[in-house]
């Protein structure tokens, strides 16, 4: 196994302690459960609290999104494996300044359910509990409630907190994030499997020259497996899903995030974002936003995906507001 | 070859038109040559100008840290092979403010002979440039101007950036990079080669158990090659290759810095900053700032390194810094 771990079953509290010992003044983990991240900036005067959260293994995503003006708490899964509904709870707790909370969380079966069950614990401590799943990719169902979340997490989390951030009440977050969602589209491929911790192994075997379009952050099926194409080419077949979803028009705004999965060079990322430029350029389409990086992992899953948010002015300035997490600075 | 990428040939010039078209408001290609990335932020009163630069392949070194009080100019070589002088010379004309500008650059035999030929060249014409080569990499030589730089380009570039901005003249400049410099160690570890986008071959065939302690970014042979070990072993040998050299004592202050070569895991990176952390606390030292993640990489290398900076009030300050570039936002 070409990782540099210790237990395969210690990867999380591992990772989760180093996190914390490197970032003292940004985040903390709960006293009472430490699975919970909590940003150690929340809100003097009391706001919307954002629950963001989901299995290990997508780093930075969950838990280096928390921060200032970000997400209040991140709760922690096993690799690729819900948080318990315990863990969800306590981060209502611990953020609950008496406006509510949003859980925000990529739309996975194990998530729903213990998430749901958290909220329910928590509401019966008088606790007002609002979900908005994240359904950004494009190809795992044609209906939107039934896709699954994968780096549009990032986007519906941004467009909650400045939300949040501008003293908007639970309803009107719940909103801007499910308006962020609806908005968003993402499409990628994968190169290559991510290796579990625990047994060392690959998820799945692909061949030396082979790539899968559409497969999921965990190695969920995808559309078609071929040859590994030129980039340009990879990027035009993204599309050519999105588009016909999305029905984008000459004279729209959008933003632009291409996200490694973790072992995709950041060279080969801004050659993907050249072409996604010049075809939506092309198109009549103005890029308002761009970001490109290993926002959403699969760990060492070599491959990339894109995702198009068709913008209006609200959700425009809701993408540029100020943001202090480690791994969302702007 | 397991990349995304068009022509191999062409996939630096590709990589530099993505990036400027994805950061518009942060860079521009000079008008005169293509391989210089200049900042859109210089400094509205002159300030000594800052050229950072290398090889390509280690991205988001260097053109990532060109910003907003950062570097005011990258100059971009083909994948791991040295810009050429007119490249570097032409930097120069474009961010000299009649203070004078400082060349920053990793301790390579090709880059030494062509940013000196372009200091030479801008001399001519009246430029005056100095140079500080960066040598951290605590391996590669038992001479400090000897050894090689490796992740400490980017300590070095925010120490003389802070110097720079805070209105020093070029001499206090280059000494606050050298004293920067001199007090930074580093030490990496690669499990795999990087894939040249040209051949779509690996520079050098490892074990699927092996990893080889002191290689290069470029893989540069190390001390010994041998079956992968646990993260926290890994560590220690790390540190036991770095601490006699750098003679740390119990009471100092340090920067930590983790940096991934490309394909490691952030997961990984943490539990490497983990065992860091609590050797250094168990020593006495205290870690005043830190940072994880892929800030110099080999493309889609496996593997990481440690950095430690011995930390004096001024080069503390120096480091905690504002900075906006796009891959060093603080």
């Amino acid at each position: 196994m070409k990782r540099l771990i210790n237990d395969g079953y210690d990867v999380v509290e591992e990772m989760l302690d180093g996190y914390v010992k490197a970032h003292p003044e940004d985040v903390r983990l709960s006293d009472e459960n430490e699975r919970v991240v909590i940003s150690k900036h929340l809100s003097p005067t009391p706001k919307v609290g954002l629950v963001f959260g989901g299995g290990s293994g997508h780093e930075p995503l969950f838990l280096g999104y928390v921060g200032k003006g970000v997400a209040d708490a991140a709760v922690i899964g096993n690799v690729n494996t819900s948080p318990d509904p315990v863990t969800c709870y306590q981060a209502v707790k611990e953020v609950d300044q008496g406006k509510g909370v949003l859980f925000l969380y990529g739309n996975y079966q194990g998530d729903v359910i213990n998430f749901d069950m958290g909220a329910e614990m928590a509401a019966d401590e008088g606790h007002r509990v609002e979900t908005v799943l994240i359904t950004d990719d494009v190809y795992s169902s044609t209906v939107r409630e039934e896709r699954r979340g994968v780096a549009g997490d990032v986007i519906v989390l941004m467009a909650a907190a400045a939300a949040a951030n501008a003293g908007k009440d639970l309803d009107e977050v719940k909103a801007a994030a499910a308006h962020a969602n609806d908005n968003t589209y993402s499409l990628g491929v994968a190169l290559s499997s991510s290796t579990l911790p625990v047994t060392g192994n690959k998820i799945f075997e692909i061949g030396e020259d082979e790539m899968e379009v559409g497969m999921g952050i965990h190695g969920e099926p995808g559309i078609i497996r071929k040859k590994i194409e030129p980039a340009d080419q990879v990027v035009d077949e993204i599309l050519s899903h999105i588009f016909p979803d999305m029905d984008l028009k000459a004279g729209e705004e959008v933003a632009v995030l291409i996200n490694g999965l973790g072992a995709l060079p950041l060279m080969d990322q801004y050659i993907m974002y050249r072409r996604v430029h010049d075809v939506l350029t092309e198109k009549g389409v103005k890029i308002a936003k761009s970001m490109v990086g290993d926002y959403a992992t699969s760990m060492d899953m070599i491959g990339g995906s894109v995702t198009l948010v068709r913008l209006d002015e609200t959700l425009k300035e809701q993408l540029n507001a100020p943001f202090a997490a480690p791994y969302l600075k702007q």
